[in-house]
């Protein structure tokens, strides 16, 4: 985990990380969140609806949002004020997710940075496309 | 889970649920995305930054969105394509948070509805506020 201080980031910093959207993860997902929609769970229908797999939650997904400003950037002294996100493709069941966080903006008065994000899938097509307003509180 | 079809929607549609963010929950979201963070997975770190209990993470909460579409508005047919989420105010650990859309919006040339989001917790306090955009498939 990261331990960034506001005065110790510009704009320009860069961080990815990978991850894999596993059955586990759309498991404890769906127990989460009580989401069991048939897209989701149940990979007939999936393949009924012209998927090869089971389609991994949009919002799983965008939950990589947390760990990139709670974990790397700033890291330890994160909170998270806002979040956008735009799913442009489906995630299929066991994509390696790799997610890019850069910082395009700073706000000094209320040390505040902003977050671009994208996420590509592992054929190099980009998944989601996202904004985040982080506070640095420290 | 409802069935929508996308004629079966109208402006002002509205649903509600409820749920509790439990520390099984914040477990399980931990093991999804990765995310150490102290304010939601170490109580004393959370105390010592003058929290209660832990903090939810906010990804969590948004999670819920996937529920409210997936599941309720429009159900079944739906397909998330974007999603809006600002946080207000903390979701501490046990809150029971009310989860309420409704359709501001329909495209038909495309098959989609908008829908205004609002979270509060059980002090009647608003936590989240947020917007969506879900094609209706069929």
């Amino acid at each position: 985990m990261n331990h960034y201080g506001y005065r110790d980031l510009r704009p320009g910093m860069k961080v990815s990380f990978d991850a894999v959207l596993d059955e586990e993860k759309l498991d404890m997902f769906r127990k989460i969140t009580g989401d069991i929609n048939p897209l989701h769970n149940d990979r007939s229908y999936a393949e009924s609806k012209g998927y090869r797999e089971r389609v991994v939650f949009g919002m799983l997904s965008a939950s990589l949002m947390s760990t990139l400003a709670g974990v790397y950037l700033p890291g330890e002294k994160s909170l998270i004020q806002s979040v956008e996100s735009k799913f442009i493709k489906p995630v299929i069941l066991n994509d390696v997710i790799t997610v890019t966080g850069e910082i395009t903006d700073m706000n000094d008065s209320v040390q505040r940075i902003e977050l671009k994000v994208t996420m590509t899938n592992d054929r190099g097509e980009k998944v989601l496309k996202g904004k985040m307003q982080v506070l640095v509180n420290g």
